[in-house]
């Protein structure tokens, strides 16, 4: 066996998921707080030239973030191919909840998903997911993944789906992990990703200053000095957060913040955040690691530096739809189209949560479509 | 001040509103557990010639049921009339999400709605609201409850809407309760009310042996033999439950069981249910209380009469959507078509959850419409 360590941070779900797959793989490992061991936390940064959890050495490796694609290649192993009445792509709230009620219809069900839990993983507080007056996004995935690993039925594989078709009257999907899935139904639930910044050498600096998970990586901060570029809900909140966390924070904001009350208020009323109101940030600094950003005015055309440990960005998202071709009808913003029952211009194939057209993006709403979703299937499947 | 007494069952939602009603009024009252207390469940019983939970007697008048008319008759005070941003006319899953999110928004909000709860209030175990792997319906609506009442610019009022109407900019509602709400925008969350079983002599014998709300009243029937009427979830879990409490059960299915599997199987290890497939209820028989049925078989017309203490209605729905007029289209079967957004035709009036044309009728799904709702409503009053 492999020589295996993860230095992980307490809020990260993407490090929980790494220790996870190691667990369920029976790898042995070594696991290191690097939020609160601060000698630990300048060793990994040394050893992977990354500020940003997880790091998992694997002897001699380094790999960087939970990479399920070369954490398969070294320990997974490749599954038969099995009908399933259901694919669910996606393990946030949308699909969460589409499969507990796909599997109280007795539907054999698979889920194959990077990650569980998705982007309500990145939420520090929620208080509006009704049943809890105020949770952890992290806290309320594990519940609602506690919720699913009750059921019965549900096949869970942390993995990617690459590529999605059609095979006579089943559709399969490939996995980046290098499995196929074949299944009579299909529910879309696999969200949106993190828009990025659009600057030169963003690549480059993602883990090395750069984050798009503050809830991740925000403990590494510490009485640092921040960035968190964005105006919208998550943006104030990890300016918020990090606002407790580091001694300085930027907030840079394209034009107005526009965010709810209640955040606005919360902002308003800490002390060390500096705001930025019409500016983008026009370059990236450094020297392996980040160590400055300049930000430029958008009125004026007017450029400033600011020197600075890390920078969040919290500009929006993506739909992960890519990998879809021309199988689902979808919008101009790449969202796919579904009707209230959630289904969409493809028989068998439906959709819910921030992958679809719909506005709201809200954990509850997610969770609600993932049922239309299940039960949807099931009347298609029965039919 | 009046004596007031409540006759109660510690598990009845509308006994527990009833007790609100009163402390919210400051009138004084004894309150009796009927399901704990078999004498005085006797006594309420004869006083009231009811077999139903909440009865309050105000001096010499029994009052059958949460009766929000009469108690705002005999203890309410008609409020003067303020315009509110947003009017939420219900208090089940969806209307109350769509309070939480109309306050975050600090939009100036009004509910008005005879119970807090809907039908939820009615589940007897729900196993799939996410977040929660059992919970009774009342007991999750206490939750969604407190968290509407910790948020601020909400006011409650437990009356009915008996007219909707536009006057200028506004939008006007008139309650049976004798007040006046104006406001600038309006979520329709009114859901259902129970579909009557058809027969004749239902009116007379409601509340007199045939009940709606199992979950209220079931605890009075302890050893007593019943019939609940139905094939869907609703029915099943009513049959369950009853189980348990009567000594025998009936279930009088029109046609074929049509419910979730998970139901099915436990219904089918309970002993004491006998099962009246492809049967309606023809026949109500007694004298004053309900002490028999006829049954019928839709195949072959024979009618067979079971002696019994009980019935349990479980047979559907109906929208509450008589007072609209043609305010809002509604479809064939009278719920409001919305859009996947919960907008209607009428700009200004929102809906979510079970008044909507929407399939799926579940928790999590109207309460994530609330979601949808209120944020419309906000980008509306916004715009």
């Amino acid at each position: 066996m492999p020589r295996v360590t993860v230095y992980y941070t307490r809020n990260c779900p993407y490090c929980r998921m790494a220790k996870a797959y190691l667990d369920r793989h029976g790898v042995d490992y070594m696991a290191i707080d690097v939020g609160s061991d601060r000698k630990e936390a300048e060793k990994m940064v040394e050893l992977s030239g990354q500020y940003g959890v997880p790091v998992i050495t694997v002897d001699d490796e380094v790999i960087v973030g939970f990479d399920a694609e070369r954490l398969n290649e070294l320990f997974g192993t490749a599954k038969g191919e099995e009908i399933f009445d259901v694919l669910i792509i996606g393990a946030g709230p949308a699909g969460l909840t589409a499969a507990v009620y796909c599997s109280r219809k007795m539907l054999k069900t698979a889920i194959v998903s990077e990650n569980i839990g998705g982007q309500a993983l990145e939420s520090w507080a929620i208080e509006n997911y009704m049943g809890y007056r105020m949770v952890s996004g992290a806290d309320l995935m594990r519940k609602f993944e506690e919720q699913v690993r009750t059921e019965q039925n549900i096949h869970i594989d942390l993995d990617r789906v690459q590529s999605l078709g059609r095979e006579g009257e089943s559709f399969v999907a490939q996995t980046v992990g290098g499995k196929t899935y074949s299944a009579r139904s299909v529910i879309l639930a696999q969200g949106k990703r993190p828009r990025k910044l659009g600057v030169e050498g963003e690549e480059r600096y993602l883990g090395r200053g750069l984050s798009v998970c503050s809830t991740c990586d925000g403990p590494l901060f510490r009485d640092k000095v921040v960035a968190v570029v964005g105006g919208g809900n998550s943006a104030l909140q990890t300016a918020i957060e990090m606002s407790k966390i580091a001694r300085e924070v930027h907030l840079v904001v394209r034009s107005t913040i526009k965010a709810d009350p209640a955040y606005v208020k919360q902002y308003g009323e800490r002390k060390n955040i500096t705001t930025h109101l019409n500016h983008t940030v026009s370059a990236l600094h450094g020297n392996g690691m980040l160590t400055g950003i300049t930000i430029r005015d958008g009125r004026s055309g007017k450029e400033t530096t600011i020197t600075l440990d890390g920078v969040f960005a919290e500009v929006g998202w993506v739909p992960n739809t890519d990998f879809l071709g021309d199988l689902v009808p979808l919008n101009d913003q790449k969202e796919v189209i579904v009707d209230i029952n959630c289904t969409t211009g493809t028989p068998g194939i439906f959709a819910a949560g921030d992958v679809t057209n719909i506005r709201t993006k809200q954990i509850i709403t997610a969770a609600g479509e993932g049922a239309k979703a299940a039960l949807e299937a099931y009347a298609y499947l029965t039919r």
